[in-house]
């Protein structure tokens, strides 16, 4: 019987997390206020307090939660979907605030003094499955390591953002990760093979959950 | 007749930055107060603002001075060159606060508002520098190009600098930099020359002016 008690309070609380990634993604941590946040979500202070200690905390709620408006598909594929998945993020950059506003605060962790790792930890898991499904397809050179080159792929997508905000607000982003899987396919994949992958920007498309 | 005079300006200058690199190192951009800055400095807020405007002016400057204290060879080497240059940078983080902060400022650049693109620019063109030599010395595949992988080796650099921070600390930025170069010496340099190199932190100590 208490169904609708909490439907409510999980609707609360997106309602409240989606007006914090606004005023995040708009400010920065230091320049985001409780209030601004209070007033975009139209709620209570104690609303806001029932669900969240602080703007650290919100902060941290906003980095964890930065893929719950994105279609991760459920099945892994394999090289071709882990090249078409950075495609489908770097659109995402556009349109999702909740990402990019979750991303934007894991980057900048040293304003918020926070140091948390989840989220990476998260996306490095995401992009492990699918080459662990392209090593079951033979798509992977016999020396690559599923788990570090996962690693490896954030890492250069994330720098590859950043650098790309800065120089270009993002509007080369996708450029920038043609490029970046130019010179990492070459590493991984055998030589034979390299001419069958689609490096593409418009096949950020093809991802649906 | 003015030397003297000139030679102190520079002086104080440098004091004040180096000063300002500590505080926005133990306290990001928002936390960092012109007050702290100055008493650190030891110098008048009137001395300052004959140098900074602001904060923001204070910022941009440890941004663009954050190689003052790098030590960086004159001569572009080539391939072993660069990956020495960048086991040494990683070597820097731990003493050299000038570097550490002007990295961590040109990083989370969303606090300040700056949108300065300078510092990775000039790290591009640095590893450009030791990829055109490269070049010249047959060391780098045809279809490699020098300007787009140079920013690619900054971008890599960069995102798997800030993960290592947030993760470690920093504390596994060697290895994670031996990762990097495991998985971008197969795209460009040609097989037989692979095992030529040498990837190992401990090669940072080669680099000098």
């Amino acid at each position: 019987m208490r169904r609708p008690k909490q439907d409510r309070a999980v609707h609360t609380r997106e309602l409240i997390l989606d007006a914090a990634a606004g005023v995040f993604d708009e400010n920065g941590f230091a320049g985001a206020s409780i209030n601004k946040i209070l007033s975009r979500a139209g709620v209570t202070a104690g609303a806001m307090y029932f669900h969240f200690r602080s703007k650290a905390d919100l902060a941290r709620a906003v980095i964890h939660t930065q893929s719950s408006a994105l279609e991760i598909p459920e099945q892994p594929g394999g090289i071709q979907q882990l090249i078409d998945l950075t495609m489908y993020l770097t659109g995402q950059f556009t349109s999702n605030i909740r990402f990019r506003a979750g991303v934007r605060l894991a980057v900048e962790q040293g304003e918020s003094g926070l140091q948390d790792y989840t989220a990476y930890r998260w996306w490095i898991s995401i992009f492990e499955r699918e080459l662990v499904a392209a090593r079951a397809r033979g798509e992977l050179l016999p020396g690559v390591d599923e788990a570090s080159f996962a690693r490896f792929v954030v890492a250069s997508y994330t720098g590859t953002q950043v650098m790309s905000d800065i120089a270009t607000a993002r509007t080369d982003l996708a450029e920038q990760v043609v490029t970046m899987w130019r010179y990492l396919l070459p590493s991984i994949v055998p030589p034979l093979m390299l001419t069958h992958y689609v490096i593409d920007p418009a096949r950020k498309d093809l991802i649906s959950a």
